[in-house]
């Protein structure tokens, strides 16, 4: 299934995609797509979709689920990118939060914030974790996962590489963490690791890449963190970036107000955000 | 006032202490000590503490805070502790997250996680937000610190350093982050940066500084995050830890099962954890 939230900001409504496309109305049968509702999806099992109420789907869409507790990141987890960095394929994941605050409807703008001198773009596997992970191995560690969706993981290279340390402050900036537009349920999604990637910048590609080259997938990805704390339902981990950011390009290219991003992975839909000034 | 909560892990109540020292319940008044019920006080406002119900003083005390989106903690901010860390006081605050699920009760255990060599203690003074923040000027950062409390920001110093980059892995164990026993609100502590703050392992003292010889001080780091991302009311931001961590002795000196750490901060009141073995 594809679940999404959507109506204006903060007053969000969960929804599913039925057959055609249209939204359908979920808030008669759950209160948000969150943590409780996707810890336990029992609710779902013979939903009649196509009997729910339809939505105007000319809707703004929210972030595709609420109530996110870490939003956990990995860097450097494509070995083309890690050199279009600078940087080498670490010998373990290399992670780092961003604050949830950051986190904005897919197609919401993206603001570019104050002395900001080079905000870049991410398009990232969002992996949506379900059912409680702490110490779980690799072969069970996709029983932990509710699903998958799109991220942008914006980031603000100076803030993040020159500005003292730890990547947190280039990456937590409001408007930071588009997700959605849909938190595409796992047995939807036969294999993670092979589902095409992109981003376009003003329609003109910059990454073009595919799961298949991440060095440490998503089963790793689960099992090694859950080693160091425990990942609750509706936590998020962004599974790192395809080569093509614009850090990577001779000379850097980064975000302008008025720039318009698309970005999309196969199977879990496309996002759209207008690039505006603080 | 001194606000608290009490009562079982997850199932915690709003409450104060009286003149006596007493808890008093809140839970008739707000739901509990969170956001909503920080954001704005004026519930609180001519209310008579010792007419609420008593309750019994033998109470487990949870996180004085519920609902945390960020928990944000500034490093090598005091600069004999970066001396002692072998590193440099950093020109600008050095940011980094730590996850909130390491969240836990003032006096609950602290685990020390599977695989662990070198879990480590920092009492540090926690500022807890109030009012949204953004673009705030230092001059009146203050008034968006609904108030403060103690946080033992308890570290894994090799998940920390040598386990591939980024200091968030060392930081985001469950149980790594005691909160409390109470937030002290603001009109109760006149200068934050002039606070006693020390620590014990076994009763033989190894922290004992003061928030004095902060580098970046409260109302200047307020100011400075909100200028990379908003802050929300229920935040919660450490502010950096005096000398004397295990990290700093020669040889270092790290937490084992059995060990019992006690701590405090002048007027913000004391927590003690048992450590043990997951």
């Amino acid at each position: 299934m594809r679940f999404l939230r959507y109506g204006p900001e903060g007053a969000e409504k969960p929804g599913v995609l039925d057959g055609a496309g249209r939204i359908r109305d979920l808030s008669g049968v759950i209160a948000d797509i969150s943590g409780p509702a996707i810890a336990d999806l029992a609710w779902a099992d013979g939903l009649e979709i196509e009997s729910l109420p339809a939505v105007d789907s000319a809707q703004r869409l929210g972030a595709c689920v609420a109530g996110t507790g870490k939003f956990i990141c990995i860097g450097l987890n494509y070995a083309d990118h890690a050199a279009e960095s600078g940087l080498e394929v670490p010998p373990e994941p290399v992670i780092f939060m961003k604050a949830t605050s950051a986190i904005t409807g897919p197609n919401d703008n993206v603001i570019i914030p104050r002395g900001s001198v080079a905000t870049d773009w991410e398009v990232e596997l969002g992996v949506v974790i379900g059912k409680k992970a702490k110490y779980v191995d690799q072969a069970e560690a996709l029983d932990h996962v509710a699903g998958y969706c799109v991220v942008n993981d914006v980031s603000e290279r100076d803030f993040q590489a020159r500005r003292s340390g730890q990547w947190t402050k280039g990456k937590s900036c409001d408007t930071f963490g588009p997700i959605g537009p849909w938190l595409v349920t796992r047995d939807e999604i036969a294999n993670p690791q092979n589902l095409k990637m992109w981003l376009t910048v003003n329609g003109v590609t910059k990454q073009n890449g595919t799961t298949e080259t991440m060095v440490y997938g998503v089963s790793y990805l689960v099992s090694y963190l859950s080693q160091f704390m425990t990942l609750h339902p509706g936590d998020i981990i962004s599974t790192g970036t395809p080569p093509g950011v614009g850090l990577g390009f001779k000379p850097p290219q980064y975000l302008k107000p008025g720039d318009v991003i698309e970005l999309g992975i196969e199977g879990l839909g496309t996002q759209k955000q207008m690039v505006v000034a603080d």
